[in-house]
């Protein structure tokens, strides 16, 4: 039985050897094709893949069962037509966690300090003597700290467990939404129904949403009018959850701080996007995640779960 | 016996109230002078007063024996020429620890993910591909993340150690620089003699020295050398003890990483500075701190210990 792993990121194939029955075989998924001697494989690890390297999985990998992404969301994947009723999908939630947590948290504190406002005087060389000296503390109507502000996550799942001790950590206060309501970890995870009450009570909104149908523009313009004035959105999901046209019309008409987005509707943001020209909006590349830790351990977990014919870890 | 407190942020004075021989007293520390029926006071609290103002003090305040300045880094004070065997000076050490640190962590992940690069390249409506996407994890040669980075903190007290648990919690192992060496609160903290080995091992050095002449151009040509090529420097402390010719010589050699200062020999920073250009240099004005938190309690500590005759806390 034949593992193909990808060679678009550094894996130790030592580290999934074990299994008597399984040969584990490199593949280049940026390549247009599967090799043939390779299109018989059962088991495919994807990362980094082309479009079209998938769609030929689709079409010629006959005995192909399970599909282990290492994409915390594997749009990719489903985007090229494997049918899950017939081949098993696997995402690699839980191995993007620190790093997309660590890009949410830098994107949340250059909003609140106004980095990118001060990068714009710093072209100019200017001095923003504004946002320096002696500041008012906590001053009302503005996002200026983690300190003591009310931050909602949108989607509490693996990555939102590991953001939230660092931002209780810098003093904000954290609430979540997420599919099913309860207490989480400590944290208060709350159903979408209770959003008008929520979002009314947000200094930051940060979106954590995988992009599926039942979350297309979950952020549209009625819940962007529940936000205070101030208040910042930090999308680091997928940038179909975002109403971007509703997201420009609330920051042009003044009715939010100002948003930090990693990911969009369209990447790369299409140049006659009017999101690049606003004041306060951060654009990101897609640069959150992109670099899985420990996918071998959540591979070979998978494979003993495989082989005992037990149900994998992360099926979509 | 009177003290003066300033009306450039809210005290409330109720929190100092207690002490049966003395009197509190609002002032404006921006005004050129104290009003004549104040020049009486024992007591001075200083928070973002004019030159002129201490100026004025410094001649006109014969019975002032004790001056509580919030700033952590009273530099505006020993200025003005009040002399520290006559005058107690404390600092304001303590009340900037959530701010600074909080500000030093956002300079770090930014300089960390490049949010400075990509603001450059989306005031051009161009989408810095390189900076996102699948990602090699941990290049070597290049400070990307604080997970598994080696951070060195310069001056290791109060601000530090409110720092240091937001780095561990990132995954950076930190180690400290201070006058006294030892381990404080788990953290190995040298002295100054060890800097060659501990600066060959940092990706990004963090600056919280007091400006005193102890600590002038501690950071020059020499100890810059030190760095790694990929290192970055971020100075939250006083621009006084980085040379920034050396600086500025070191970034255009190609022999640094960056550097996120928040504090310049000059401030507001010269028109002239060659630091405006330079590609990796990120400019902020002065403001991590400037919102003194808990005033009140570090001054009422300091008035019973100041009646007790008991030494005070924070005496520079
Ligand atoms: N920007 C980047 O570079 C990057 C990198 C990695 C991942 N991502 C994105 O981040 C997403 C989340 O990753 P993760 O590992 O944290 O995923 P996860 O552990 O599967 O968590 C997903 C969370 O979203 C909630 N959710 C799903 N559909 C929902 C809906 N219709 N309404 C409300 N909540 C809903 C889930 O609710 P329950 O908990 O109630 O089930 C869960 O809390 C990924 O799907 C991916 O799109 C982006
Ligand atoms: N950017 C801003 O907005 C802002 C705001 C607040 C403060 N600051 C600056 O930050 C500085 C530090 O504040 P803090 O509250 O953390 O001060 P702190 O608690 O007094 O700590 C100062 C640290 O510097 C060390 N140090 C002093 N002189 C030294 C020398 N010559 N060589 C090596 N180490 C030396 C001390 O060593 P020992 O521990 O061994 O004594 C101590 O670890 C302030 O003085 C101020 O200038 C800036």
């Amino acid at each position: 039985m034949k593992l193909l792993y990808p060679t678009s990121l550094y894996l130790d194939p030592s580290l999934l050897t074990g299994f008597p029955t399984l040969t584990l075989h490199p593949y280049d998924p940026r390549a247009p094709t599967i090799p043939d001697d390779l299109l018989d494989a059962t088991i495919l690890v994807t990362w980094a893949n082309s479009p079209q390297n998938l769609r030929h999985a689709v079409n010629f990998m006959p005995n192909l069962r399970w599909i282990q992404s290492l994409a915390a969301g594997p749009n990719d994947v489903l985007a090229a037509g494997f049918d899950p009723a017939a081949v098993t999908i696997t995402t690699g939630s839980g191995l993007h966690d620190r790093t997309v947590a660590e890009h949410a948290l830098a994107l949340l504190l250059a909003s609140a300090r106004k980095l990118h406002e001060m990068r714009d005087f710093q072209t100019k060389d200017e001095w923003p003597g504004h946002l320096g000296g002696p500041q008012p503390d906590r001053p009302a109507g503005a996002f200026t700290t983690l300190r003591d502000a009310r931050v909602l996550i949108w989607g509490f799942g693996n990555i939102a467990k590991t953001l939230t001790p660092y931002l209780t950590a810098l003093g904000a206060s954290v609430r979540g939404v997420a599919r099913s309501a309860g207490v989480r970890g400590g944290i208060e995870v709350f159903g979408e129904d209770k959003l008008p009450e929520l979002l009314a009570e947000t200094d930051a909104l940060v979106m954590i949403l995988p992009g599926d149908e039942s979350t297309r523009h979950a952020l549209g313009k009625e819940r962007l009018g529940m936000l205070p004035r101030h208040a910042w959105v930090v999308n680091v999901g997928r940038g179909s959850t975002v109403d971007e046209e509703a997201l420009v019309e609330a920051l042009e008409g003044g009715k939010l701080g100002g948003a930090a987005l990693d990911v969009f509707e369209t990447e790369p943001l299409p140049k006659e996007s009017r999101l690049w020209g606003q004041k306060n909006v951060v654009v990101s590349p897609h640069a959150a995640g992109g670099r899985p830790q420990g996918a071998e351990a959540l591979v070979v977990d998978n494979l003993r779960r495989f082989f005992a014919g037990q149900t994998l870890r992360n099926v979509i």
